[in-house]
């Protein structure tokens, strides 16, 4: 090799490897510049520099993040109604009467736009039947097993791989700022547990959402939990505030949303004094996801809605709202 | 100095050093050598140690402690009882009507065993008006000035003064240790929180207790939640499982506890697999604390009663028992 080439290579190589260091040192690769990612980054310096007259203390910094349409993705359906739809299939030979009863004789032909159309009552029924029954542990051992193997039905990945790659390092991000990430969810508490801390890093303690009542037993001699058909706390809307302040004790200094569900849940963390930081995500990408939602001008959903108030009210409040087909370079982690 | 004083001084020196260092080592220095402290080194060795094949993970290690009568004081009476009699004294100018209505009217008389003996609902009556009717942050604002002046009516200290020596150095060692403790207490978790970091070293999000049912509202065009007089939930016997289930979402490996009210957190906490580690303290040491419960042949009472039943459940199941006479070289930070 020629000395001119060498120190062609040697430069080559100094520009890889400064390149390398600036993609090592960007916490949010998957992120593109804008002033979404701008004011996340400006958010955790300004509160986590000593010498900043908005610095808080490591044990205050709670971020609370919804998972459906948050974390991961949350259509067709929310991915909790692909599990309760495949409990009921299992279940079926058990229940000859749902051959016929709504909404389970919709669930099995596969019509879950029917099995819908019975409202809010009929999917709470659906969800107490496929959720109750058995023991804590066994109902984990259940989503365990359901989780390593469902798939999405466009995509045909895996659930836990149509989690966001931009919020996945957005919680890397922040836990290595010493911030707590807890999910505050309206999905079940004990349906996301049993794979959080595996797919987020989130431990099962730091998972808070809707849950159904549980029953203190001696079977066989040993003391268990049986899990009842009975709705014990809806952590939705009004409830997110509320299961924050039961759970965690604090307000949390940064919130991350995607729909009507969270507003409250941004509005009480904004509320409380000194810096704050509320996100919400607008799925506006229906080439990479889906786009839906009034604040697109798309029709709603049945969960999930980003209504033109919403959007609204974040302009007003100074709430970042994020663009996933703008602000996010990729959207899973399997996307080129 | 002679040479033999010289040596002489420079073996006391070492002496004294190599007793220091020992005494530095000891991570249980209130703690009496004997078969419970024992128990319980043995326990954290063989969880910890990466060879043992009773090793657990650190985000296994969870533990749960009972706080009245286990972490501090619970006598004349539980130290909430004291802190809702000073509550009516200052409410009682609002409400005139307490001077003939009961239980208040027996508070404000300092008569507590009449008050008490309206029963449950006179106790739940008087919790909840002096519990709630404001926002969370004003009730611990409320609990953070109580706790901070309000005294033990016979040694004169601070409650927070009233926490038992060895039980705040077994909290450190645990957590030394990889140990994530949690208060689960029949208490008021909103009651608890604004000290128990400070006191145990517990923060909110692990604080786990009895609450009432707050509503969340606007008010000013700030998110808050306030505080209403129901109750909604009872974390004591069968709700202590629940509790923990709920808020943590594994079972611990580790139980501290004292009364009838912790029976089922230790039972829920054997029955998990692997090793696991359960203790109640008794009370028998009435010249330095106080001695109650039909276990020692004494009266029962209120609350913090420990059972012959119970002792004998604890004796069969292998649960470590300590004797506060026994086993504690001392009870309180302030004793000699």
């Amino acid at each position: 090799m020629k000395t001119k080439n060498l120190v062609a290579a040697a430069l080559v190589g100094a520009v890889a490897f400064t390149f390398n260091i600036a993609r090592a040192q960007d916490p949010l690769p998957s992120w593109n510049d804008g002033p979404a990612k701008k004011s996340i980054v400006e958010f955790v310096a300004k509160v986590t520099k000593p010498a900043s007259p908005d610095f808080v203390p490591v044990p205050e910094r709670i971020a609370t993040f919804d998972n459906d349409g948050t974390l991961w993705c949350e259509q067709p359906l929310p991915v909790q109604a692909f599990f309760a739809s495949d409990r009921v299939k299992t279940l079926a030979p058990q229940h000859p009467e749902w051959k016929t009863k709504e909404p389970f004789a919709s669930v099995l032909k596969g019509d879950y736009k029917a099995a819908l159309a019975g409202g809010d009552h009929a999917i709470l029924e659906l969800f107490m039947v496929t959720h109750a029954g058995m023991t804590t542990e066994e109902f984990e051992q259940i989503v365990k097993d359901w989780i390593t193997t469902a798939k999405h039905p466009k995509t045909g990945k895996l659930f836990t791989e149509m989690t966001y790659q931009p919020m996945l390092e957005l919680l890397a991000y922040l836990r290595a700022n010493g911030f707590k990430n807890f999910i505050v969810s309206g999905g079940g508490i004990e349906f996301m547990r049993p794979w959080a801390e595996q797919v987020y890093g989130i431990p099962p303690e730091q998972v808070v959402g809707s849950s159904i009542t549980t029953q203190f037993e001696m079977r066989n001699g040993k003391a268990v939990l049986l899990r009842l058909p009975k709705l014990n706390f809806n952590d939705d809307k009004e409830g997110k505030p509320i299961g924050i302040n039961q759970h965690i004790g604090r307000r949390p200094i940064a919130a991350f949303g995607n729909s009507t569900g969270d507003k409250e849940m941004l509005e009480y963390t904004q509320a409380g004094s000194g810096a704050r930081f509320e996100l919400l995500v607008l799925h506006d990408d229906g080439a990479r996801e889906y786009a839906y939602g009034p604040a697109l001008g798309l029709p709603n959903v049945k969960l999930g809605a980003f209504t033109q108030a919403l959007y609204d009210q974040a302009q007003k409040s100074g709430w970042t709202v994020i663009s996933m087909k703008n602000d996010w370079k990729r959207i899973f982690a399997f996307d080129k």
